[in-house]
């Protein structure tokens, strides 16, 4: 490859062989609203050769961008202005370096995908269950910094609840030695905490200690129909006290996302008819000794004679739980191909859900003729407010009104106690939502630790936290 | 009360009604190691009153000691020297601020004491799941300063697992509002998880978002003969498999410990004869439709076929099974009546537990005449590895011996992966085990942390990294 003097002079600094030919593939994310600088990209083999690389960047004041699978919704994994960075791919230290299946821990190099991850961890017996759609492309090292979320959170908690320790370097160069197989472990201040969820504006990940979970014995799956999102709130209510905590996933589905499926995805099958306006997809894991198909029959009685739940279907085979969680997945897939005017990643207080469902429904009929797809992790509070135009409309006739639109969103969520960045993160898509609606000691705090570890601002600049001007 | 003139300079500048008189209490702590020196003592009675009492202290650059319920065991609670500090207790921050059981969350304010925010959430039909044995006394804002753990980490997490937001005051005496009832919330950097662990030198907790768990529909208690370390830990990982990981509790005893118990304690009966060499306390909490005494037969039945459990005992009634728990809690009281060398709060990877047992046995054979009772919270590979002198010898005889016994032991466990800080935290007892096994990239960055958030260091001086000379 050929380079400009300015590149020379870094990568001569640089540990041989960590170059990569700059493809599209490292100036792209999926939404396509960002668009990265051509420059160099790096992919050190181990940590001795990334602590190199920021070492190197550090002394030249070389931006630093770590990337990932690239599957992040909000632009951190995308700098398109300042000066030209260095992307720093962890594409090449992918090894599972070690497995201890009695003791429930694996330990992951950052550029393993998830979907390897959780197929070691199957390999011997365990799982690791941090699962989300992107998993395929998902990268250890993202997942951590971005604290990913998916549709096991309910049970077994955000990516951060997953880690035990991390290896990381520091945007000093310095190795951070921190690979613990320890539950326990209170020595000092949580650096590993810290670093996950910071989108690599305050290191990079190179490896982790994850803990893996027993596959349950029983696990089954059923689709309930309820009334209302405040029905399937008490519904779930209800399923955690029945199943001690073991419900693993708890998913709302809107009517509206099961239209746009029949209209994009005909071979998803349905099985509920009539199409319902609210439906939960319910997932528990079990003990030995009680069938999942009984206890989801409890669950359904018990909801029935609550008045919650007025049709349901549980899932008779592994194959039909797959098709179950197959037309979930398909969601956001027939959003994609309706084409969404604004999507927004937020999370509420189970207790405001219903009132908030309700009220910004009336608040956007206000705005415009529009259709909402609501759905989600409700069990986490979490749901994906996406805006859709009428049938008919083209998103372009919506452009005027979408900054409108997403500021009254997340201006009812934060005053619902809620938050604006539910398990996407803040990246560059959202600093100025956390610049308005942030805790104002807690984003001085952010800065100051940001300038304490990142004197030279080189990590990932403009994530998270406003470039410097 | 009557003030010296320096403590008048910083009265004088305390919101009225704060100050309280001094009692021995809020200078001793539990093993009587550390002595503070007397002072002043204010007790805020809201979040603004407290940001008040630090911004007093920051301008005088008076140190500042919070307390909680005083339990610590690593001398955190105490400023032995030094300029005199005050100590900010939380004594009369107490209040529940909201139940929310549907969602599973509870605002306590930090002065409560865990059995108060345990018994909040029973009366609304949930749990605060974290226990141990000081329950009665320790407040939540002491038990998330110091990440506490106890017997259900296991199931749970420790405290930091069961904390979804923090109110605090930081060094700066600004007040950080995070309190959110939100299980996913990715907005920049993880304050909460930094201000938990970090001992009350970054700041001051005053309130916490609290995640309660369902009760579960079945519970039960079993104690289990086993032949050994290793033999618990197959049996651990049988168990988690069989429950779906509903294992609440995995608590090691050795035969030590029991005979300490029949000794001191004559009266707490022991269901197990003849002594047991090793057993395990196991505690599950399942679904609805499964019987825990049929589940904890069937673990036993497939132990014993395992070749891992030779006899057991479960509990047919709930009087019973607190009967098994008091067993348990009694161990660490018949501890104190014996009068320990040294006790050490350790965790290991659970593969390297067994080894570890072994190996520092025979090395402290060698090195005197002693009795070891190594019990504790086998599940999270948390031990509490006690020397006692021989029979018929006293605890003195050993002083000599002491720093050796713990310096031999630190460097056994840190060499296997584990740590010499599992739940008690560094406090002041611990900082030079940190200074000398902590990874100095992390420490670097501690120290960055520490200095880029109370640059004038007022908050809690000497506790995990020692005081600047």
């Amino acid at each position: 490859m050929t380079l400009n003097p300015a590149d020379e002079s870094l990568a001569a600094r640089l540990p041989k062989g960590v170059l990569r030919e700059v493809s599209p593939a490292y100036l792209e994310e999926p939404r396509g609203r960002y668009f990265g600088q051509a420059g160099l990209v790096a992919a050190p083999r181990d940590v001795e050769e990334a602590a190199a690389v920021v070492r190197a960047c550090a002394e030249m004041r070389v931006p630093v961008v770590p990337r990932g699978g690239g599957t992040g919704l909000v632009g951190g994994q995308i700098m398109p202005e300042g000066p030209a960075p260095l992307v720093l791919s962890l594409e090449r230290m992918t090894a599972i370096r070690g497995l201890y299946a009695d003791e429930g821990v694996m330990l992951a190099e950052a550029g393993a995908t998830l979907q390897q991850a959780r197929d070691a961890a199957a390999g011997v017996g365990r799982q690791f269950p941090l699962s989300l759609a992107a998993q395929g492309t998902a990268q250890i090292g993202g997942v951590l910094s971005t604290n990913a979320g998916g549709v096991n959170v309910l049970r077994y908690g955000n990516a951060r609840a997953l880690c035990l320790g991390v290896e990381a370097v520091l945007p000093s160069g310095e190795i951070m030695h921190d690979l613990k197989r320890l539950r326990k472990d209170n020595t000092g201040y949580d650096l590993r905490d810290l670093l996950i969820g910071a989108e690599g504006t305050l290191g990079v990940i190179t490896a982790a200690s994850l803990a893996l979970a027993p596959v349950p014995a029983e696990t089954g799956v059923a689709m309930l129909v309820v009334e209302s999102p405040e029905a399937a709130l008490q519904l779930l209510s209800l399923a955690q006290a029945r199943m001690a905590g073991g419900v693993t996933a708890f998913e709302l589905i809107a009517g509206e996302g099961l239209d746009f499926l029949a209209d994009h995805f005909p071979q998803v099958r349905q099985p509920l008819d009539p199409r319902p306006e609210w439906m939960v997809l319910v997932e528990v894991g079990l003990p030995a000794g009680l069938a999942a198909d009984a206890a989801l029959e409890g669950l359904f009685v018990a909801g029935a004679e609550a008045g919650l739940v007025s049709d349901g279907v549980i899932a008779q085979s592994g194959q039909q739980a797959a098709e179950f969680w197959s037309m979930r997945e398909h969601i956001p897939e027939a959003n994609r191909a309706v084409g969404a005017i604004a999507s927004h990643d937020i999370s509420l207080p189970l207790s405001e859900i219903a009132g908030f469902i309700r009220d910004a429904g009336a608040i956007l009929a206000s705005m415009g003729d529009m259709r909402i797809n609501c759905f989600g992790h409700l069990g986490d509070g979490n749901l994906h407010y996406n805006l859709f135009p009428a049938r008919g409309r083209h998103r372009d006739e919506y452009d005027d009104l979408r900054r409108e639109l997403s500021g009254r969103i997340h201006e009812m969520v934060v005053t619902r106690g809620g938050s604006f960045s539910a398990e996407h993160g803040v990246g560059r898509l959202k600093t100025g939502d956390l610049a308005r609606w942030g805790d104002p000691a807690r984003l001085a705090a952010m800065r100051a630790i940001k300038q304490a570890l990142d004197p030279a601002g080189i990590m990932n600049p403009g994530a998270i936290l406003p470039m410097p001007t």
